[in-house]
């Protein structure tokens, strides 16, 4: 039976809108953008692979939401205002209810950043969601990795590790009460790329990335790209498992040891870990309040290389998590 | 057995080199670039799926040539000078023998436009091929498909069927003697970009699209687009399956009506179709002679919409071709 609709009324029904900012957008062979004068355009893309990055029966909205979120959470970390995207989706099948929410999920995160879709492709095959997302800023003022310096204070952003403790919730490797679970995959489905403080940090921050592997692996890109190394308090740490009163929740069915764990090296957190000198941080301060995001200070870099994990009573410990590869 | 090299070494080892062109490339959050004073970007995504845009043992190298020349004809269509491209690709596993064929095929084509490779990303998944191309051109000369006007000449740049040829012959629903498979299947497997061409035509086409669908589908967007008709002579149409000894060659082992067909709905071309007023006919020609691309007349805009086929003895031919539809 063929498919009640065709590739091009696909994009026409579920992907198409007139362009506001893009000089031109969807329906020709390229699309056409015009950044400002004396403007600098980031560019970022991520693939998603069904059963890789999400499972099979997600909700297509909250998969709309985190594939154009993951993408916004790079522009992000450079400091980077979103312009727009291209989409490219490779599909098993035409589903018309699938593409509905995943539109939906889609436009929504979109809309709130100001963030056009322009361009892309659609294709039949295993299910695959490509974007590559543009943002501009004024030249120079790119927050990179290799920017850090000796001495500057390491942060932050919101809470670390909810959204690896959801999939292993998920794929039952670990039990979580209900009302944690639902709060934890709010995490790992609907992600909030930090855009409002990576641009309030441009001028302020010496580096930034977004933690998308895991806090330690991410800041060792960091440390690495600027020749450092670090050391975190890991009784500060552990704190950003969760804020206020659902701090205690997570502490009553997690061991110290797998909360510390979780928030070090989770990953799918999308918040922004960056580091700036020890005399900006009433402007780190201003940045976050600014941009109405939560920051914690860390920890701070120094001259020799590794990263070190500096327990209340002053000893190190050793640390065995890992970064997220996908290969490995 | 975990792989032999990681996701980061994979990307180190085959997918990154020194940007030069770009402000910024592969190793940060983003990839940075600056378009010159004045100059737009054009932005085009394509992905490729196995099974679906090539066969599972196509030589790598013919692959990572494909996957950027797809792009790339995107950008010659609209009359833009290449600057670099993103790759996120998905590998069922880590082939060091296939990264090494795919990427080598790709720099190769890549360094011949001077594209640089400035991000992406690399997953598991099945085999996915996902490029973002960015080109520049000066503000308001881009090519597009909605400019045509009533009585413009409709132009092809070199020959169209041969990859479709090759298709059908590799898939064995039609036998081709083996020096005329060696020569489709260059055409089907290393298709070459348009680019000199697209740049030279700027200020001189009135509308252009690049043939990946077949002649009749993507010459139909052009029409669409500039709300117009069109007549083309089909004794010119069908001397565009080959060129000089070519020609005769697979007129000796193909109908007419078969010749005809492959050239107005073969696809996977990657020529260019273009239309340009009738002043303009000395300048199409020396944009041809400028960018060493041969290109043939073969029909008229008309203000009747449709697509008519004018044969040799003045009657029209009904067109059964249709354009090609991943989901159809």
């Amino acid at each position: 039976m063929p498919n009640p609709i065709g590739e091009f009324d696909l994009i026409a029904r579920y992907f198409t809108r007139p362009a506001r900012q893009a000089v031109l957008g969807v329906g020709d062979d390229c699309a056409l953008i015009q950044p400002g004068v004396g403007m600098q355009l980031a560019i970022s893309s991520d693939m998603l692979v069904e059963g890789r990055h999400f499972f099979p029966d997600v909700d297509p909205a909250t998969l709309g939401h985190k594939a154009l979120a993951v993408n916004l959470s790079d522009l992000a970390a450079c400091g980077a205002t979103p312009l727009g995207f291209t989409l490219a989706l490779a599909l098993p099948r035409v589903d018309t209810d699938w593409l509905a929410g995943f539109s939906r999920g889609l436009w929504a995160l979109a809309d709130l950043h100001g963030c056009e879709l322009i361009g892309g492709d659609t294709t039949c095959g295993p299910l695959n969601i490509c974007i590559t997302v543009f943002g501009e800023l004024p030249q120079g003022q790119a927050l990179l990795r290799s920017g850090a310096k000796v001495g500057d204070d390491i942060y932050v952003s919101g809470t670390l590790g909810q959204a690896r403790l959801a999939l292993d919730a998920l794929r039952g490797t670990l039990a979580l009460p209900a009302p944690l679970l639902a709060l934890s995959r709010q995490r790992l489905e609907q992600p909030t790329p930090r855009l409002a403080l990576g641009q309030a940090l441009r001028g302020i921050a010496s580096a930034a990335i977004d933690i998308s592997d895991g806090l330690t692996g991410d800041l060792g890109h960091i440390l690495k790209a600027s020749g450092l190394g670090a050391s975190l308090e890991t009784a500060v740490a552990i704190d950003l498992l969760a804020h206020d009163a659902d701090r205690a929740a997570f502490a009553s069915v997690l061991s110290t040891a797998q909360q510390l764990d979780y928030v070090l090296a989770g990953g799918d957190d999308y918040e922004l870990a960056f580091c700036a000198p020890f005399q900006a941080r009433a402007a780190v301060q201003a940045a976050a309040e600014k941009s109405h995001t939560p920051v914690t200070r860390i920890g701070r870099t120094q001259a020799q290389t590794g990263l070190r994990l500096q327990q209340a009573n002053g000893t190190f410990l050793t640390q065995k998590s890992k970064s997220f590869d996908h290969f490995a």
